[in-house]
């Protein structure tokens, strides 16, 4: 897939803080766009099509994969989920850049269809303060927390295939990082080489 | 050089705006050192021994080549300018990140020493701004502005050999991809890795 828009992976252990991260980004940056993913799952209280999810059937999920239209997808829980093709391309092809926040698994897999994606993980202080942090919602039941650990250290074991790693201990240094990934590659010199050459050719 | 800390190299031809650029970076970045260059030259009005340079002389200087106590150094218009060894080793086993100020040269003899130094390259707008940037300085004759012209071109070639671009058009959004560099060159994953390692370590 050849695109002049920069690609961002971001994935996290459940409770490390992305989405507070994800959101403040989107806000804040200009020419960024968040990737909606397609799910076979039913919306949650609170979901909405189009902003959360593009929640669609099995025989849809089923003809997007048969004609090549998810650049990755992957199975969880049941419930499978997957990045638009079509969608991608137009808007990279805009000059925009795109952000995905999806696990591991299908950050690999997108690794695959677009290598030179910037991946980006997002690490907790400790396993200790990611644990406090999922009782502190209160949300879930002491095997589910058990559960949710166990998927965080496989999460966290994926840790070096990526491209950086931002330590959510502090909020507003952990913002900082984050951004800054995305302004400096913008300026990397893959992206600006062009833009360079000409102001060469003009001297 | 093996360090635990990241070194910094911005070039740029004359005019395109780095000392500015290069001067808030140093002020508003915590645990960014700039190196402050050895040189054969004299002193200019204004210019104060280990803040602009270190001033030495010839002597000096052939002994430091001589007992490996530069990284790197160069010889431009008759003087000689160098990276002294110890301070950087020193500067870098703190922790803590250097930045060096240095032409093309001397940058291309840096990332052979240190072939993990990040190399950035501030761009002027284009050779017409350039030149009314030197010209509205009011510092040069016609004949200076042309040889200045002639060896910001030699620079602007060696554009390919740095890892970013840093555009300076609007010199606040020039200083933000700056600084952005330096945040993320952080967050990479091989300075991350042991953390990340030993948050893993604990799950």
């Amino acid at each position: 897939m050849h695109h002049p828009g920069n690609v961002f992976v971001v994935s996290a252990p459940s409770g490390a803080g992305k989405s507070t991260l994800v959101q403040r980004l989107v806000q804040s940056v200009p020419s960024l766009v968040f990737s909606i993913s397609f799910t076979t799952r039913k919306p949650r209280p609170g979901e909405v099509d189009g902003r959360d999810y593009f929640f669609v059937s099995d025989a849809t999920f089923d003809a997007m994969i048969r004609e090549g239209g998810l650049v990755e997808w992957v199975q969880v829980y049941g419930h499978r989920y997957g990045t638009g093709r079509d969608w991608l391309k137009e808007v990279l092809a805009s000059g925009q850049d795109v952000l995905l926040d999806i696990e591991t698994t299908g950050a690999m897999n997108l690794r695959r269809a677009i290598p030179d994606a910037c991946m980006i993980f997002i690490l907790p202080p400790s396993a200790a303060s990611l644990e406090l942090r999922l009782r502190s919602r209160g949300k879930d039941s002491d095997e589910q927390i058990a559960i949710r650990m166990k998927h965080a250290r496989h999460e966290m074991e994926l840790y070096s295939a990526y491209d950086y790693l931002v330590m959510n201990d502090d909020l507003e240094l952990a913002y900082r990082q984050f951004e800054s990934i995305v302004y400096a590659t913008r300026a990397r010199r893959e992206r600006m080489a062009p833009a360079a050459q000409r102001i060469l050719e003009g001297f």
